[in-house]
């Protein structure tokens, strides 16, 4: 479906996401209408030409006619929507979106939805420290992950055809994981590394740090900047695997801290080589 | 005594830091030799221009005549050296180090030191995730700091020397602090930073996750490349403090982890608003 420019899609939520999805998509000639919170998003994003109409209501006619709908919506907002305005879609649309936490949502989604639209998920791995459509770049898509999460409920054809849209994004690596698989990964690459930069940040308050500091301090706490509704909200939805990822990092640095009060270099010395040998695993290829 | 170039410099350790010193000092013209363990780390400088002289052995012309001495060594190496070799040092001359704690380095040295030898201590907090003369780089100071670790042994003029010598280096920001202060603003910026990203990388052996990571995961562990032999000594010297920041660490983690298990979003969100607060003080001027 995707390759045919003469479809329509929806963006419901113009932020970074939302309008970085805008600029990409709009190399191809897609027609692309946006539904978001703020007129001064619409403004923007008429101005720049990312999208060709928007509006701040739900327009029955823009969401009736749109056959490919993307929501970039916080979780609970997209699942409040679907269940509100559902009856609005068009017969025979497919539905995806960008939320980072994957069992709560698209069972639920999938659920509720009218049998006659589909809902395929995706997660489409890339961010910045800043938020709005003002900000958003198709360029962070590039050298980054997409992970399309299907279940039974979905056709061949709509995996392919989501697939196809994280391709058509930019995104350098296109894969699929079950909603647990995925959950399961961001748990640990994601949502653990957010709780440990928050935590690095804010243990010690001690003044005029910042003048000592070098690139690794900054390089770990780049995303101690953070969108605290949006991701107290994901944490939550993952409660129960990001428990487990951080009782596995708080058993192992205790071990590390334990082996530092007995002065083990020995075993010191043996984690820091399995950490070297892994890492070299996460170079950019 | 630093800005007259007919002095000459002897830097003791030809590896990644010693050669980056011999780069960016040869831009002034002055006199550089170097005495290192390996006849290929002399080889390259030579053939590169970095040095005017060097050699494996403790020559005692090129180390008598050397008016600045930088020993660019592992700490134990480094005591060792002083303790066996300083009656090779010239009258005068004023020594200085790269060494990465200061308190177990700085008093010992000096007070084994002759009395007509001054040593001023110096942390430049540059590095990077490769090591060797043939990567060294004068680029890396940029933006960099160094600290000068004063003792009241130590004059004002070779704190002044010293000073001078982060500037000539290149260094961004040049700056005291007592040898205590440093070693606790290291334990918390650099020595608790490394042991956060080593138990990141190890704390899960999950397999193929390097296909679905982002950035925030690959800035997290950057560092957890890491020299093991340098930095399990480093850490063993700096015990009792980074002990404590761990601690501090810990403590903090296990309160979001609590946070997370009540579900408790405004204290989530809270302790997120603090860590973006916070981190806005550490971005780079």
């Amino acid at each position: 479906m995707i390759v045919d420019v003469s479809k329509k899609i929806l963006i419901v939520g113009l932020g970074l996401l939302g309008g970085s999805y805008a600029k990409a998509l709009r190399r191809f000639g897609f027609h692309i209408s946006a539904v978001t919170l703020e007129q001064s998003s619409i403004d923007y994003a008429l101005r720049e030409h990312i999208i060709d109409e928007g509006t701040t209501e739900l327009d029955v006619n823009m969401i009736g006619e749109a056959d490919l709908v993307i929501f970039a919506l916080y979780p609970h907002v997209f699942v409040d929507w679907i269940e509100k305005n559902q009856g609005l879609l068009k017969s025979g649309a497919l539905i995806t979106d960008v939320t980072g936490i994957k069992r709560s949502i698209v069972y639920r989604i999938q659920d509720m939805l009218r049998p006659d639209v589909e809902f395929i998920a995706a997660h489409p791995m890339a961010g910045r420290e800043v938020s709005g459509v003002e900000n958003s770049t198709d360029k962070m898509f590039i050298g980054a992950n997409y992970i399309v999460t299907p279940t039974e409920k979905n056709t061949p054809e709509a995996i392919q055809t989501c697939m196809e849209l994280g391709r058509l994004l930019g995104f350098s690596n296109v894969t699929t994981l079950s909603p647990e698989e995925h959950d399961e990964m961001i748990g640990f690459l994601s949502q653990l590394t957010h709780c440990i930069a928050v935590t690095l940040m804010v243990c010690n308050d001690k003044e005029n740090m910042e003048k000592f500091t070098g690139d690794s301090f900054r390089d770990l706490t780049r995303i101690a900047r953070i969108n605290d509704l949006m991701w107290s909200e994901l944490f939550v939805d993952n409660k129960d695997i990001l428990l487990e990822q951080m009782n596995l990092f708080i058993d192992k640095f205790i071990e590390l801290k334990t082996m530092l009060e007995a002065e083990d270099i020995a075993g010191m010395r043996a984690m820091m080589r399995h950490s070297t040998e892994r890492r070299a695993l996460f170079d950019k290829q």
